[in-house]
């Protein structure tokens, strides 16, 4: 997505060879006009897929994710992150580690909101290592539903959590691709 | 706003005397359709000031807030939370206690994206003891930015936040009013 691309050239941090800072427009300050248009472009891709529920982790992925929700007209599912739960009767969780933090959490989402009858599409907005994505595919595979696809806002193609879903045969959108940093610049990887 | 107090009598689960439980279409399964009739009336109501910025808290307040910030066309902040913090000095922070969790937490923006130029409207999910909202008005304070105005979607008025915002004569827009939980029903303030 073009648009994504400059605005990342434009406001994206480059540290080091393997971090992207986007605090100015995606996860610290947000700006609510990009957000439409990437739920925008999300129902585009996603639209023949017959989505009942978006599925996303706090507090990153719940902006895109309701933009798209807003497209769609189904609701929003965000997963809560915990240090740890001892009352887990009515909640599916799954653990995810952050190579980031060094740190696991659980990430809870309550057994009303999910079923066997929803097909889910997971937004969130990087996909590095695929942590949060995979904790939420067992969460819906606790619930019985139906992955429908995998909407990222900026993938690292570098980093194994594409491979790890291409290999499940998992349907991945994502709607900027990098390849690497190079010199403090970003490298894209091709458009399909 | 009759639509969310009906929404609160269909779909709220009044707990106790004190807690209404609205996760299925606030703050864990998500409403965009609502989020956007929110969005749009908190523009109504506010748009008569030169608003620069949405400020709100994560998780709960991001939906309600983006979708304001889309009527706005300008940036949303989230604050984020943090048990304790030691490295500030990009920082603004600020203590928030939580009377239902009974911790305290701290609070922080980035410097970077406030400013002494800044118009502020606030959003959030609820408005009980206020604790959330004094916190970012303690932000804001020490950016020497201007608070425009508190946008809040359920306010419970016999709880002491409204009170402290109105002595410090602060403009509060709720969207609903709760006077009272009887008997397992919802008790609206009447509408002004």
């Amino acid at each position: 997505m073009k648009l994504l691309e400059d605005r990342i050239k434009k406001d994206g941090q480059v540290i080091g060879t393997d971090v992207l800072k986007v605090d100015n427009f995606l996860n610290h300050q947000v700006d609510p006009d990009l957000m439409a248009d990437l739920g925008h472009e999300f129902y585009r891709r996603f639209s023949n897929e017959p989505i009942t529920k978006i599925l996303t982790v706090e507090s990153s992925g719940i902006a895109p994710a309701i933009a798209t929700a807003m497209e769609f007209h189904k609701p929003l599912v965000f997963a809560r992150k915990h240090k740890s739960l001892t009352l887990k009767d009515h909640l599916y969780t799954a653990t995810v580690y952050s190579f980031t933090k060094k740190t696991s959490n659980e990430i809870a989402i309550s057994r009303k909101f999910l079923s066997a009858d929803d097909n889910v599409l997971i937004i969130d907005d990087f996909l590095a290592n695929g942590q949060a994505v995979e904790g939420l595919m067992d969460i819906i595979a606790q619930a019985g539903a139906t992955l429908s696809g995998v909407g990222i806002v900026i993938e690292k193609t570098f980093q194994k959590g594409r491979k790890l879903l291409d290999e499940k045969h998992v349907r991945v959108e994502s709607l900027a691709r990098i390849n690497a940093f190079e010199n403090g610049q970003v490298i894209f990887a091709p458009e399909d």
